[in-house]
């Protein structure tokens, strides 16, 4: 047993997808957020950038004593995953492996499809994870810059979205794939407008719950489970306003934060 | 006589229209420019974070030997001015103050509309420098949070902007503005798309080219225009990558930067 607390990072509000999985499936974790909402998004930088803010946020987040960091950001774990992971001396894990890895799980017909940031995709990250596993699968990736923007203006439902959707979507939909990861955490978001443009037949990968599942899988296999928290803590910290984070986060996780949300100066770092 | 150069600074990309309006009504001067490409967008972030992000971007100016500074960011404008005049002992010039004035002088019926980001409506700062010129005009002002995106996006004429322009600036139809401040340095690219839904009785005011105007008027009316510099000299400056800023950037001046962008570390300042 481990009782130490599963560092969460994320370009802004988006990773509380990955936290809210967390907070189901392993109940008993305490749980540190750091959430860089004064230089969100990550998805439209370059790669140095990513690379130099991801190892900010991982000095800070090593202040508190963690068992793991997640890297709940699509581009962050694209991108810079590797650079952190050679850096600091504790398990880092990023979304990109694991839903990669339960792609290629529940994919019949060979052919995924990966959506995500201009960043994300242009690191092509998906699809050599996709490949590390299984060479012979066809992996069709297509950035979506569009979708964070409808996402975080409440435009889930509407008739621009689908045609943007619809528009982002067609090749992916010409190719057949019958799997696509959501590469981004807004992406789940939009699932029933993706859904419904791509069909029933397509399997959708958040990333969020991907993630969540291998947490829980390799805390039970290390025997690092966290068994006496039985009211954990959580922690949030943002780079921007406390309250903006706290109303949507509250929303987010259908629990009251702000009096858990601190601001940090994250340029220090 | 005054041969030192003009600073402007923007969020990122679009304040380039303030220094393109500048180029071409005062062609002697010499320009020094900072897009905050690493942290953009500003219109988005609360009142604090612009505050910060806006003081680092003077004082990184501040360096150079400079008569003025232009501040092309309608977000930076309306939200950090005051603070930024009064910690500065230099002419700091923001575009609000000035498609303000220009929009009470072109205005008919006594109607403004105004259109911004978040943080700039918010902030009621067009509003407010109408109101100080005019106390009678009516000012309705609409924040427009996916215009930035769409334009960033090339989605300047396509249907599913059209259908977003004409949801935002319904109430502005509504109403009868006469007058419509395109209060963000990127929203003169879909100009056309909302003179078409706006119609053409609808005066639109195009922030870059009012502070040009407006420079060009005191450097003349303070003899402070430059006139010795035959072939002035341009820098540029960003916080992020200085390939994407100056491929794009090279578009939008419709003249090669490349060789002039450096990156500066914001941060440090």
């Amino acid at each position: 047993m481990d009782d130490r607390a599963i560092g969460v990072f994320d370009s802004g509000l988006g990773g509380l997808t990955a936290v809210k999985q967390l907070m189901a499936q392993l109940p008993h974790e305490r749980i540190v957020y750091f959430g860089d909402t004064g230089r969100v998004p990550y998805g439209t930088r370059s790669v140095e950038t990513v690379i130099k803010y991801v190892m900010q946020d991982i000095r800070f987040l090593m202040q508190f004593d963690l068992k793991m960091i997640v890297v709940a950001c699509g581009t962050a774990s694209a991108i810079a995953l590797d650079t952190a992971k050679a850096s600091f001396d504790l398990p880092i894990i990023g979304v990109v492996e694991w839903a990669a890895k339960q792609a290629v799980h529940v994919n019949r017909n060979g052919k995924i499809g990966v959506i995500g940031t201009q960043g994300t995709i242009a690191s092509d990250a998906y699809a050599r994870n996709i490949k590390a596993v299984e060479p012979k699968r066809q992996v069709l990736s297509i950035a979506c810059p569009l979708f964070v923007p409808l996402v975080e203006n409440g435009y889930l439902d509407h008739a621009a979205t689908a045609m943007i959707v619809a528009e982002y979507l067609q090749p992916l939909k010409d190719a057949r794939v019958d799997t696509l990861i959501l590469g981004c955490t807004h992406y789940p978001l939009l699932k029933k407008v993706i859904a419904q443009f791509m069909g029933d037949d397509v399997h959708l990968i958040d990333p969020g719950v991907a993630i969540a599942t291998h947490v829980h899988t390799i805390l039970q296999q290390q025997d690092m489970l966290s068994v006496t928290n039985i009211s954990p803590t959580f922690r949030y910290f943002v780079s921007d306003s406390v309250e903006n984070f706290a109303r949507l986060g509250s929303v987010f996780l259908q629990r009251p934060i702000l009096e858990l949300v601190e601001k940090v100066d994250i340029e220090r770092f």
